[in-house]
């Protein structure tokens, strides 16, 4: 996605743009809301970069709203959570249709289960036992909300974090997965999520399943809030 | 889909099977209700010979219902009709989901007015405006049922008829599409459909808004009667 964006906004600025992003996708997974940003001199209005650019990418890619920001303004550093929503196609037999939009579980799933599972890790948290061994650095990280519901034959899983490592989410569903299957208890998803121990934790889902819904940043919300007081 | 059904066959029954199927779907659009037909010796059960063929096929393909029919079936001669939906997307920016899945029409369609277009062609009519001109024999087809409805975002375009020539779907939907845009008025639809002449005809619609979405048999007819008869 990166090389097609680049490319695009390189055609219509005569430039190649240096982007940053808010938050990686594993291959696979749909970056449904990512945030992106890069440097320009153009002097084209925000809508005409927009319908430019987007004139320019492949189908599957789309601009969905093109702003001017502060040059101090990161996508990632700035960003004070993401949401990210996980589905899975829960029936007896395939989804053709959804066979690179979910994973597969056959057997029904407990939904009242998972969400008493998820309820758990809601907060502030050591997140080592879903994490790939590869990941460096602190393992605390928060999750704002989260919740499992389900959509006719789909069920989602919705996880709002304030910053999630790689694999976190993908391995989180592989237990929750356990739970809806009655293959652990809820009690036994505490103790594995508590316990660091990675062999412990659930088969990591397929990345196919995985949705970057969208990225919160502080500004958005403190205007929300100011909004907010205005309707009081 | 041909190759990979009898790939899937032939390694369950150990015979390369004869595949005759209800009806072509073009390259590109989606066989969600097709029917097949084809003739093995094996004595396996309806369930077990269904979930063994399902095990594989690819993750893009999957058998839906398998069951024994008398030898003289014919999924497309013994066919009383079929269904089919064209989904456009309908929204000044495209949608990456639907990217495969269905046309984009960015201004604003009017789902009253392509309505009432639609249904001058319901009935008995030839369809030769609407095809391509290499297709031959007989252009007089029946639709039987007719419908243009909103859903969200996306248009849905629903015809029951008791057989599709060529590209015919595609050429009636892309001429809708004008009426729809107001570029042509629902009197022109009128005259254009009855006119015979191709070069009047809309642009075809793209195959990837195409679904073939289910085949309807006499004796499914005659039974649903029977079970009808029994409510009364």
């Amino acid at each position: 996605m990166q090389a097609e964006l680049e490319r695009a906004i390189e055609s219509v600025t005569g430039k190649l743009p240096r982007i940053t992003a808010a938050g990686r996708t594993d291959a696979g997974a749909h970056a449904l809301g990512q945030v992106i940003a890069f440097g320009t001199e153009s002097h084209l209005p925000e809508e005409s970069l927009e319908l430019a650019i987007n004139a320019r990418l492949p189908r599957d890619i789309v601009v969905r709203d093109l702003r001017e920001v502060a040059h101090s303004f990161h996508p990632r550093f700035d960003a004070r959570s993401r949401t990210y929503r996980y589905v899975i196609w829960n029936a007896p037999q395939r989804s053709p249709l959804l066979s690179d939009r979910a994973a597969h579980i056959r057997k029904p799933l407990d939904v009242e289960r998972m969400n008493r599972a998820l309820r758990l890790i809601v907060g502030r948290h050591d997140f080592t036992t879903f994490v790939s061994s590869s990941a460096v650095g602190r393992r605390m990280r928060e999750i704002i909300c989260a919740s499992v519901e389900r959509h006719g034959g789909e069920i989602w899983v919705e996880l709002e974090g304030n910053g999630f490592m790689r694999q976190m989410i993908r391995s989180i569903v592989g237990t929750l997965i356990d739970v809806g299957l009655g293959r652990i208890s809820v009690e036994e998803f505490d103790e594995i999520a508590r316990s660091g121990d990675r062999s412990r934790a659930g088969a990591t889902a397929p990345a196919r399943g995985l949705y970057l819904l969208s990225v919160q940043y502080a500004e958005e919300a403190d205007r929300r809030s100011a909004h907010a007081e205005e309707l009081l």
